[in-house]
């Protein structure tokens, strides 16, 4: 494909991860039993590059600020030995409430969108 | 749901729309025979508030008006006796091509996403 098409097509797949990276990462925070920091939320995620999904973990940074700011996940900063200190993320009750809001959100989209690209009004 | 947690869902909704109403839109063009203007446009997007998506039809176009400026869609304004001037959409070939490459984007985008909301990391 010529080069401004594939231009479009990234700027395309940026945008569906504008929303789907906030709901896969609240969902990896969700199955967690303990804290994560970014590093182990990182390799939960590794998964989208070898799906072919243009995922640069530096992406995955704001979204946790956003997530922590809109109070879905709360964070501690705890000093490392091998390190700079790390922050770890856990998810509030807030963000377990809204990932339930979210899921259907998403389902309700993903329906709407799979039928309309198979043809048809249905 | 509290009224904060409500905003944070129309936020989440408003991003999964970014890129999946350009994703709509331009298959309803390369499925139509012929140009459509905005009115007919919305009238095959008129599913997606029945499937309780909110999806405002002031906010179609300026989706269309920016598939136009990527070059996936063409228009040309024709009169109208029953009102004022209608702009008449159509596909062009780079958005018929853009669209393969956007249904595979959105394939990809779409199983993984479920993939991790069902858990594990596969």
């Amino acid at each position: 494909m010529e080069e401004f098409a594939d231009a479009v097509v990234r700027k395309f797949q940026k945008e569906l991860n504008a929303g789907t990276v906030s709901l896969v990462l609240l969902a990896i925070m969700s199955r967690s039993d303990e804290p994560l920091y970014g590093y182990q939320i990182a390799k939960q995620l590794e998964g989208a590059s070898d799906a072919g999904i243009p995922l640069k973990q530096g992406t995955l940074y704001p979204v946790l600020r956003s997530l922590e700011s809109q109070g879905l996940l709360s964070s501690r900063v705890e000093p490392s030995v091998s390190g700079p200190p790390r922050k770890y993320y856990s998810i509030t009750s807030t963000g377990t409430a809204v990932l339930e809001s979210w899921k259907e959100a998403w389902s309700r989209t993903r329906d709407f969108v799979d039928g309309r690209l198979e043809g048809g009004r249905g």
